[in-house]
This record gives structure tokens, sequence and C-alpha cells, in this order.
């Protein structure tokens, strides 16, 4: 996607056409009452559908311009797709975000400025950068690539160390998507430049890691023993568990629990947006946390001694979209009734998408490292 | 787009799939002829055409896949798109690619591995990393994006300046089009690491460029007092003409030659890819060249001293795909005529596309800062 959506997502929240639409296009356009109408030229087509969490019927006029209004969505981030004979394909009107395993349209329903003032780019705020690399991951046996987050004044301070975030996103999506959908950068400058966050390093790299030998999932293995190592010999980090941290969000937020559990000597802070810690059966929500000798076992052991636990970790960061509904919040509860400290925090109205993750993420990095 | 197409037009050239199909996506197919199959299962479409340089019509099975297979391509990565009922848009089996004014499906016909050998990520080369960077633009009144590439070693020698190469993109495509599509990343890093070409940084913005007074292009103002002034200070550069270059390809050649010639405090490399120095009319190619009045008025005499010129600049490069014909090889020898010292390129057997500027980059690059 182009510079456009990547930016005006924050600086056009006052616009009627949707912040993601290519150039001047003028549709989508996104009403007063969240409700989205959108618009395509499709003069001999048949038939259209508008698939945006359910179908519309799109109505052609006399031009040859399929229209279709959908019902109010909540604010935030939206993939979306059109459909004709069984096709699903993208809007060309707008730019596209990998997402849903393609890249794939998406509009921005708009909140108000000021609560879009923290993934707003700001003049005068020093900014970071954001780094794309490559790498030869041997466990996958293929070239792979991430993103690196480097906070202002990295290159001017040539003797400083910095903690480390390594940062997963949602199923379908890949390493792209905290910077191009969740502005992860914009956010750590703002923070950074009000003094909220502590300068860090942000690691970003997909999360669909099969090993080469086709034995199934590589990822614990590649982030453990290629992309930390990596990251620690290509940057000034601050290489240890208490100044390592790492989140995702939904299913990212299932490995970062994983690895922040799993792999107790790497990581001290872990933060889960949207997501669960899965104990026992995954289907069954709270399964296992009711099982103390599950939960005893959960992932080594990490559970079994509170005490430890919280003197061990610095921080277990739970969240989600209020439109998500309570389920996290009973797993936060189900953890401190057990011992485990953690802290919960709901995005007010948002659903499963990324303006409850930009926030989870401005919420997450503000404990950090402190 | 994601890893894979980033990665796989590099790393895949001897599979059958083009290298920019999502995940293990069978379709795209190339054959060994170059011509490529394409397959799309729309059960309910009453018509699908392929659009690859010529409309091609797809055919329908029993299963509702729609198939068609292209004529013979040269090799080389190639825009397309699908087409129904006056409706254009994306192939879902492969990544997008910022190019044709939109997020666009394409194909990567790929050559033989030795010839792509110099474009594709080598295990052990010493690696420098692309940055993107958010920077405000007063010219534009908005915030637009700059994707940077510093060699490596450049975090490991902060004592270091580099020399610079500012880049540019075709028409319809973005700051994003040399990384993704072009690989100059890649080429650079290969080069360096062979001896063959000085560590440089190099700068890739969006040439569109609208005044935010609405008073029309506002690039060459955008690129002289931001883009260079901010490049200066951000990064370790020698900041002075002797140091700093500008390329383009396509409609960026003209922007690169425009910047190049018209600026002579600012620049003293000059390359341009598959695009011509506009002198006297546009459409007819060597207007102004015969005419020696004009020659000699152009870019406010840069030509009307040819023992200057060849004293002051140190290259003017000239390349294009054979398959683009004969123009700009006739326009290098109009130049050579009239005195002006130019170095010409022939990318052998290919079009206007990124394969050829991907091979004027190498050309190119070879020669810079020496």
């Amino acid at each position: 996607m182009s510079v456009a959506a990547f930016l005006m997502a924050g600086s056009a929240l006052a616009q009627t056409p949707s912040p993601t639409n290519l150039g001047r296009n003028s549709y989508p356009q996104v009403g007063p009452d969240n409700r989205v109408t959108f618009r395509v030229n499709a003069p001999r087509a048949t038939s259209l559908t508008l698939s945006l969490g359910k179908d519309y019927p799109m109505v052609k006029d006399e031009k040859g311009f399929w229209t279709v209004t959908s019902d109010p969505q909540v604010e935030g981030f939206h993939y979306y797709s059109l459909k004709t004979g069984g096709l699903t394909f993208n809007d060309p009107s707008v730019h596209s975000f990998f997402g849903t395993g393609r890249d794939c349209s998406a509009i921005e329903v708009p909140e108000d400025p000021a609560s879009a003032a923290f993934y707003t780019p700001q003049q005068g705020v020093p900014q970071g950068a954001v780094r794309s690399i490559r790498y030869w991951s041997e466990v996958c046996g293929q070239w792979r690539r991430m993103f690196v987050y480097t906070p202002a004044g990295y290159e001017q301070n040539p003797g400083k160390r910095y903690p480390v975030l390594y940062l997963q996103h949602g199923g379908g999506e890949d390493e792209t998507g905290w910077i191009y959908q969740g502005f992860a950068d914009v956010i750590l400058d703002n923070l950074v430049a009000e003094g909220k966050a502590v300068p860090m390093i942000i690691v970003m790299v997909s999360g669909v890691a099969q090993k080469a030998d086709g034995s199934g999932d590589g990822f614990e293995a590649m982030v453990t023993e290629e992309v930390i190592p990596l990251v620690d010999k290509r940057f000034r980090t601050l290489a240890d568990r208490d100044n390592r941290a790492v989140a995702g969000l939904s299913w990212g937020a299932k490995q970062a629990y994983d690895l922040g559990l799993g792999y107790r000597d790497l990581f001290s802070w872990i933060g889960g947006f949207s997501g669960i810690i899965v104990i026992g059966e995954f289907r069954v929500r709270p399964a296992g946390y009711e099982d103390p000798e599950k939960f005893a076992a959960a992932y080594d052991g990490v559970f079994s001694d509170p005490k430890w636990f919280n003197e061990n970790y610095h921080l277990l960061f739970i969240a989600n979209g209020e439109a998500e509904g309570s389920h996290l919040m009973g797993m936060s509860a189900l953890l401190k009734e057990r011992g485990i400290e953690n802290v919960f925090y709901q995005s007010p109205r948002t659903a499963h998408e990324w303006l409850t993750w930009r926030r989870c993420l401005k919420e997450f990095a503000k404990r950090l490292f402190k």
C-alpha cells in the first residue's frame, strides 16, 4: 500500500471519504452515523456484493455504478471485499493491506481527531524509523522479512542500548500489519515524545513459519533461535529477559503467550491483545483455569508458584475491545483468583480490529521496561 | 505486499508458479515458453477477462474455474488485471504491488537463476536496511513517506559518511516500487559485497507531489527544499553535488533529468532509465535536439557549453530495454554528436518493466561516485 493510506488514517479523520481511499477517490464514504457507502463502476456486471462483516447486495444505477450503504460500523479499521459470480476480490478504489491471507481492501471508520491523536503523526515529534530487514531462516528454509522499529535518537546515540518488544500480528496478516494497519511507529514516537513510554526497539516478523522439513510450525524455533540472536547482533539491544517483551493480537496473542510463558529465560513482559492463554481445551474458554492440576502444569509449571511468577514476570497484560465481549476480562479475573498478577485493559466500544489493538499497544507500551 | 513476493521473485526463479503468487498458490503458472496460465474460481461469473498487455477472454470449466494461457511473455515483471462486467480488479491469488495507480496484481516471468543472481538475496552477503520515514511536506501540505536504503555497516561505522542516490519510480507507482518491484536494496548489497559499487544511501520518494495551494506540481520544490535537507540532517551523507546522484525510470527518468540538469548545484551524476530528456516538443522524440537554439537554451543552458558540461557532470547515464526500441540509443547518439558525453546501456530482450530497470540500476550504480 502507499503513503496515503499509511498516513491519512491518522491525518484525515475529519474527511468523509475513507482515509484508505486511493488518491482523491470519494468512495467509500463514511457517513456521520458510521454507515459506509461503497460505489464501484461495472456497467456490464450482472451482480455485485459488498462483504463487510456480512454480505450486502449492491444496486446498479443507469450509469453503471453499483452502490450500497452498510449498517452503522464500529469505529476503527475494517477489512472488506467485493464479490461477483463466486469470486471474492478487492475494491480497486482503496489501498490494500495484508490481511485475510491476501492484500485486502479496508476502510477506516474514523473516531474523533482528539482520540486519534496518539496514532496520528504530530509535527515536531522526533521520529524513529522502521527498517525492513531480510533474513535467512534455516528453520523455515527461506528468506523472510522482519520490520524493526528503532526510536528517535537511535542513530544519534551510538552508545545507547534499548529494550526490545517482539510484536505479533493476527491471523491472515503479516509483519507489515503493526505498521500499516496499526501505526505502531507513530504510537511509540508520540508516547516517547510525551515521556509516557521508554524508547524501545520493536521487532515484527510474520507468525506464519512452517518448518522446512514439513514437520510443522517453526515459529517458536525461528524466533528464539534465529530472530532474537539476529536482532541482538544487528541492533544495540539490552539483551536479557528483563529488557525483552513479547506481545501480539488475536492469533498473535496466543503466540505471544506461548513465547512469553514458554520461554521464561527470554521474556519477562507479556501482552496479549484479543487472544487467550490456552490451558486445556481451546474451544472452552475457561477450560484448564478451573482445573488446578491443568493450571499448575501449564507452560511447564509457570503458574504453579504464583509468588515466583509475580516476582519474576514484570507484566502480564491482557486486553481486548469492548465489543468483543467479556471473556478476557474473565480470564484476567481467573488468573488473579489464582494469584497471578495481571493488568486488564478494555478498549471502549471497539471490536476485533486494529483500533482496539492500537489502543492496546498504547496502554501496554506505557507500562513497559519501567 | 508481503514477504513472499518481496523475496521469492529473487529466490524462486526456477519454480513454475509465479514468484509473486500468494502462499502456496499454484496459479498463475509460467510455462517453459514463458506463456502464463491464469486460473480463477468464479463458478457463477458470466464472463472473465485477463488483461496482460492485451485482453484474453478466460474460459470456465465444469468446476467453475476460469482459465486462460497468455502469449509468450518477455521475461521480467508484468502488471496485470482481471476484468468482468466493465470492472477492472486484482487477481486474489497473487500479491499486489503499487503500480498503475493502485495496488495491482503482477507476475514475474523468471529469467535463468544465474542472470537473476544480482537481485537475488545471497547468504553471507552483508545487508543494508531500508527505512520507512514519515515527513511533513510544507510544499504539499501533507504527511508523506520516504524509503531510505542505508548500506551494510552504516550503523557499525558511526563516523563514516556516504554519497546519496535519489531514485524515482515510474508513472502510477510510488516510493515502494524500487524496493518491492526493483530489489534496489538487494542489488546494492550484492554489488557492494563484490566490490563493484561504492556503499551509498538511496532515497526513494513518491514523484506524485501536488502543491498544497493547488498551483501545480510541487515535486522539484519538495525534493530540493525539503527532502534533500531532511536526508542530509537525518543521515550521515556527503552533502555536496559531487556525492549526490539522481536517477529514475520512465516518468521518473524525466523527473531525474529535470532535477539533475535543472539543479546543477545539487547533482553531478544523472541516470535516466526508459525515459527521455525533454527538449522542445515532448511527442516528437528528437525535437529540440535538432534545433541548436532550443538545445543550447535547454535547462538554463546546461548543454550550451559541452566542455563545461563534461568537466562538471561526472556521469550522464541513459538506458532502456531492447524491446522498447532504439529511440534512447538515438538520444544518446544525438547528445554525443553535440559533444555531451554520456553512457548508454541497453538491457537485452527486456521491455518497459522492472527487470529492465533492475539491470539499469546495476549498471548505473557500478559507475557512481568513482
